[in-house]
């Protein structure tokens, strides 16, 4: 953003392309405190079209649907553009942090054989000569490359073909997959601790801009809150108040969520982790807990009442992970290479996923994901 | 690696996952120079099978289709693992670099409803109501997010459906995607060369390890050269001793590649820039030469007479890219969220794609593109 003046009048409609050349002078009125006195402007380009909406206020009015179905233009909004600055320095700081902290990146394969987790949510593809699907998460193959680089991490799209029309869910999303060895729950809620510091640091760091654009304020934080999913439910009093109830075997739902979050967010919390979900709320790889069989050394992490995090132990042994197949009605013949990495033995293991998407609405305030999604997969929305 | 010494026999087989418990001294005689002397051993997991090959040579004796079907084991071999080290690295290098270039990191969806450059090569995917396609490259959207972000990169998959059974192509692969406004051709083969060199250090840098396995050299350049593709085919007297020959409108053929790439070579050059492609053989975004509207203001970069990176300027004028549509004979229609960008005024602008795998398979000398892919996908494999 620059303040230029010029003799005489200039034809410049809004968005149009410019090549000033000129004398710049500070002046302290001026915005960035500089004023370029111009003595040649070239078009390099005008607009074609009248354009849908005005983008030259500091808020945009427009609604969701608008700002999506006319991305070319709502992109260059300084605040839309702001979301996405600050998603970059997000997904910067989470790699860079990671990589300092041994990991290695990966790149697995989007199309897969075989669900992830069960049958449900697939996008079928048409492969030459045989089914195939888009993953739902690369939980399979960060597991099998610990195995070899010991801890791992990948930024990669990943597909839900969910009937969901709510403003948390999305058909692609982008997932920040963490996946490490010899580790125990403790130190998977020690790592993502470490981590989201630094992913909150870089965007201090780097996009200072968009987060003033957008007047928000960062968390900050020494430790995240541990707290067991009974005893989330067992703070009855609290919860029985806004009218709600859970059954031990019943995972966090949303509006339980957005209650678990509130409470610790009036004690001064702006995350929580909730850990040892039952055996039933988590996929088959999960570990259980040995000292309490019922319930998985497992942890969603809430974010002002939002679940923007899901990982835990693993299952590394190989005879228990075919039981727990067994268990989960799974065939193993459809997991073959994945079942091969542990036959070949595994060390203790865990991981975590963060919705990039979630992170970024979340912390920007937005009320729709979408705001924090360039360009949303939906039921309704394959363009642009 | 880490030499233990034990008292008495313990019963470990290969590939046995263990904690120890002992004392370190130093022992030049040790790999890395120290051994522990072991006064505990737990271990944590054991195979369960016979391993299906021997994994503790120096090198992996297997061919490609075993490395693959067994992928769980092949990768812990130091050999094979170090290739992605290395291309770990070299996508760290990328986004850093290019971060410091003032440029911001995007994801963009995979899912689309058109063929970014025509029909053809393209994967179906069963959407609700709707066809929808997998994405053959992030062309279109990383061009709107220039009018949005002047200059972006983005790391990510990119599909392709072709039938194509060579060793350097694949049905997926990782494209490192960079796109940048109020640029020219020039000035993109600069950014491009600061790119490569600072992706290399990367590599120096965090995967000096496994450089050293891998006995490989990096290349060293201060600058790389640029011919126009019409004078690289009227080095004749080159070309046909080797009984190659060029019609005018061709683009480079693997052969023709193959054959640059070593007469550079033999001239000190790893990398050599090969411009000005003709009009058709490049997509319909490609920005003729104002001073020879034949050919496209584009490049390839051969790296040991591999093409690594396409790129080139685009057009930025809304009239002329739908002039040029109609040309490719597209329709606009099915392109309306992209010609928005145009239609409200966009920056000369232009970028280039790096293939990941490609370049690593180059890099580390590898035979086949497979080599350097964790999990590939071609018309046979699907798994795992």
């Amino acid at each position: 953003m620059i303040q230029v003046v010029t003799e005489g009048e200039v034809d410049l409609p809004r968005e149009a392309v410019v090549e000033v050349v000129g004398r710049s002078r500070a002046d302290g009125r001026a915005p960035g405190g500089v004023e370029v006195q111009a003595t040649g402007i070239t078009v390099l380009a005008r607009p074609a079209v009248r354009l849908p909406f005005d983008i030259s206020k500091p808020v945009l009015h427009a609604s969701l649907e608008t700002v999506l179905d006319h991305r070319a233009l709502s992109l260059r909004h300084p605040r839309v553009a702001a979301v996405f600055r600050i998603a970059a320095a997000l997904a910067g700081g989470f790699r860079e942090h990671l990589t300092a902290e041994g990991c290695t990146e990966i790149h697995t394969s989007k199309l897969v054989a075989t669900a992830t987790e069960g049958g449900a949510g697939l996008f079928s593809v048409e492969y030459p000569g045989r089914p195939a699907y888009l993953a739902q998460s690369p939980q399979l193959y960060k597991q099998i490359c610990v195995g070899a680089f010991e801890r791992v991490f990948e930024v990669g799209a990943v597909y839900r073909n969910e009937p969901h029309e709510t403003a948390r869910h999305l058909n692609e999303y982008t997932s920040l997959d963490v996946e490490v060895g010899f580790i125990d729950l403790d130190g998977l809620l020690d790592l993502e601790t470490g981590l989201l510091r630094a992913m909150l640091q870089a965007v201090q760091a780097r996009a200072a801009g968009a987060r003033e654009t957008l007047e928000i304020t960062l968390p900050s934080f020494d430790s995240i809150p541990r707290i067991r999913l009974s005893e989330a439910k067992d703070r009855k009093d609290r919860l029985a108040a806004h009218g709600l109830t859970y059954k031990p075997e019943e995972d966090l739902d949303p509006a339980g969520e957005r209650l678990l979050g509130r409470v610790f967010a009036e004690a001064g919390h702006d995350f929580v982790f909730v850990t040892h979900y039952p055996v039933p709320a988590r996929p088959f790889y999960a570990l259980p807990d040995p000292a309490e069989p019922a319930v998985t050394l497992s942890f969603d992490l809430l974010f002002r009442g939002l679940e923007v995090t899901t990982g835990g132990m693993r299952i590394h042994d190989y005879t228990q992970l075919r039981e727990n197949m067994a268990r989960f009605h799974l065939n193993p013949d459809s997991f073959t290479g994945y079942l091969e990495a542990f036959a070949c033995g595994m060390p203790p293991h865990g991981g975590f996923a963060i919705g990039l998407e979630r992170l970024t609405a979340q912390l920007v305030g937005a009320t729709n994901i979408r705001w924090a999604t360039l360009f949303p997969r939906d039921l309704h929305r394959l363009e642009p």
